[in-house]
């Protein structure tokens, strides 16, 4: 684990390496500092880096994977500045977000030009087929649109149901983790049986991901977290503990819950003890491990390197903090 | 110059055509409505139809100019979605824009999606060096990102020069048409000599575009430009009339001036009466000409046939009313 640590580790510079030769290319102009600070933001990198290990393990060389992964973790930078807009976050990657250090205005355009960025990079791929890459970022990105206004949509309701939850965030979180595994295997030309494997893989690992982002929003501190988490409660946000809280209920006590979690955004134990007492908690750290399961069964078939390391992210993620 | 009128409309039809075909790939879910309206929307085409004149005149076939032909009018619309929700327009091309019709954030969605689609459809020309045509889209956009930013702070400035505005309307509309041209000439093959040229013409028309666009919307009525006109003068927007005009004061008078402009909004033929008095009508007219002399000079040595076409195509927008 302590050398899957140092790969990981070693992957993430030389992305942050690609991301800032990115934002050189940038022409200096008013849209030029914005664009700077959201690629110059830490990040765990974890898209770009599942990139890199799938496209490894299937036989392809570092260098070719660069550019789309590269592309991956601008796209997933752009959704972060769009949805930070869109959900008032004023904290992400440990500083301001965009639209509060500049304007809301700056920071739409920021992300228009971050997802066009995110297009030139992915073309550098030296592969014959570099269209169906965009095609696919391109069909991804649609999805994730529409994951993320499905998520905006059940701020307003009480009665959304787990199918419904899961469905979003197959979209919104699922579905750009699913495409970066798929980009990989196929910059490797891994094969269609594999090339599929791992877009359900993908998809299982991302659902998991935001299941366990949601846990950590309650148990984890803003400081770790680097990002705002009580704008969720009080936004009214369904996340997969409010949604199974949600779900024990009686249809007239669920406005009354939703208020109570609006009431209470500061006091995050007290949220905690309630979601414990009706096995909230246990439920979701079970759906986590349940979906992860799923996700290493559908690799099961993989070359044993890649599966091992594919395994070791797994323990990676579940482990972390943040 | 009627059979050329029949040809743009024969274009329009084709690209509009194209257009409803790419709503009709997007998947039912919650972002489809509003990226169907966006694409539904009635437009000039301008910039598409500009793409095929230009790439058929150098001789490629039609069939194979549409995929780029559409991207461009996708890219354009996305632009227009975008630039809605920051100058707070409520109306566009004859209809309700999308973060008024839906809201703010489903407006951002809906541009996202679009800018999406409109590299999808770009990468399905079939040219072998497609992920130029990426590259070049998308150097575009981050100066039609830049300019849109540059337009924005202009209307805190009183002081902004000519020269200014027209940098800043060399990005926000040249940028666009100016690859639009300049990706006809690619497809075609046409040489670098004539590429540079289309360039450079193209961001000529654009200006020149947009200058008699500020005038139009001075002289013309809402109904028949099918957007908002107010806004533009109650938010300070600089126009190159305004521009002009602020040239001509002294310092002291220049707040003033854009007080008027604020308070007088909803009577355009007072501040035309003010614009012409001190010549501004007349030297906006002039300024149109004589860039779109530069823009034919431009194509001096462009075969006969295409020549006379992008005349025509010049003649009919000068002559445009909306």
């Amino acid at each position: 684990m302590k050398d899957f640590q140092r790969e990981l580790e070693e992957y993430r510079e030389i992305i942050d390496k690609s991301l800032n030769a990115v934002s050189k290319t940038v022409k200096p102009g008013t849209i030029f500092e914005p664009v700077k600070y959201a690629l110059e933001s830490q990040g765990k990198r974890l898209r770009p880096i599942l990139l890199v290990l799938v496209g490894k393990g299937f036989g392809a060389d570092f260098e070719k994977l660069i550019p789309a992964a590269t592309a991956i973790e601008i796209l997933h930078t752009f959704t972060l500045v769009h949805d930070d807009i869109m959900d008032n976050d004023s904290f992400r990657r440990g500083r301001e977000t965009i639209h509060k250090k500049w304007d809301i205005n700056t920071a739409i355009l920021t992300g228009d030009a971050l997802m066009s960025l995110a297009f030139r990079e992915l073309v550098k791929t030296q592969v014959e087929a570099r269209h169906t890459l965009v095609e696919e970022l391109s069909d991804a990105m649609l999805e994730i649109c529409d994951g993320q206004k499905m998520d905006m949509e059940f701020e307003n309701r009480v009665n959304v149901t787990r199918d419904e939850y899961l469905r979003m965030i197959e979209k919104k979180t699922g579905r750009l983790i699913s495409v970066s595994c798929k980009i990989g295997g196929m910059i490797a030309s891994a094969g269609d049986d594999k090339i599929k494997s791992l877009e359900t893989f993908g998809k299982l690992l991302g659902v998991a991901f935001q299941i366990q982002d949601d846990l950590l929003e309650m148990i984890s501190s803003e400081q770790k977290m680097g990002k705002s988490l009580k704008s969720d409660l009080k936004s009214g946000k369904k996340t997969f503990l409010v949604v199974d809280y949600l779900e024990g209920l009686e249809p007239c006590e669920k406005e009354d819950f939703m208020q109570f979690l609006i009431s209470n955004a500061d006091n995050k134990e007290l949220i905690v003890e309630k979601f414990s007492e009706r096995g909230t908690i246990d439920r979701t750290v079970h759906e986590i491990r349940k979906i992860l399961e799923e996700a290493k069964r559908e690799i099961a078939n993989f070359p044993g390197d890649l599966k091992e390391k594919l395994h070791d992210f797994i323990d990676y993620i579940s482990n972390r903090q943040s």
